[in-house]
């Protein structure tokens, strides 16, 4: 893969963690789902910026990769917001086929059993 | 606040990053509109899971916090799901007012400039 540099203007609106990562939301563009969670240094970034495909930094693996390159399940880059503080971003996409490695469309499929209060707590 | 124990087949799930916090996307559950990220510790996860607010772990601050407690811009609990390896939230809220402090109804208010390459890669 070809390296990139995140312009400085970029670069400085970032607050990464002790890795040098920042998390980046992954959202389907025209359904607003909520797809994956992956993570991005500073080149995934700019990568992603540039490339208009989606590059994340695995931690796990400790390297690149970009969505769908062995998979076939792309993401074409539609927009990048970053968030107020800037540890966050929200890349909107357009997901080629399933998200997750499992196969699911989104990685998100495991729902946990919320319960509620039996009374509700007064407000602020 | 209360203290609360999570669950421990939903405590082996997640996968903790070295401050033993995992990333929690918030989603408003009728628009799909992405919020805003937060982290959540286990604690954090157990009260979500029960008080039918959102608590986070602030980092910077070191300490838990329940959005909406200053600010009224509370954020109620509608589901909880856990991504497939165990480091990502993706949280649904009816969230009342500005999800954002700087008075955003999302945190993700500021685009990034996306550059398309100007000749097609081909797919792997």
């Amino acid at each position: 893969m070809s390296s990139a540099t995140l312009p400085s203007d970029i670069a400085d609106r970032l607050k990464r963690d002790e890795n040098g990562l920042v998390a980046a939301i992954i959202q389907q563009h025209d359904t607003d789902e909520v797809l994956m969670l992956g993570w991005m240094d500073d080149e995934a970034l700019a990568r992603t910026l540039t490339e208009g495909r989606v590059t994340f930094w695995s931690r796990s693996r400790a390297e690149y990769w970009r969505k769908g390159d062995t998979s076939g399940h792309e993401q074409h880059v539609r927009s990048v917001a970053i968030d107020c503080d800037g540890d966050a971003l929200l890349v909107r996409v357009e997901q080629i086929g399933a998200a997750c490695h499992t196969g699911n469309r989104t990685c998100f499929f495991t729902d946990l059993s919320v319960t509620e209060p039996s009374v509700t707590e007064p407000s602020a």
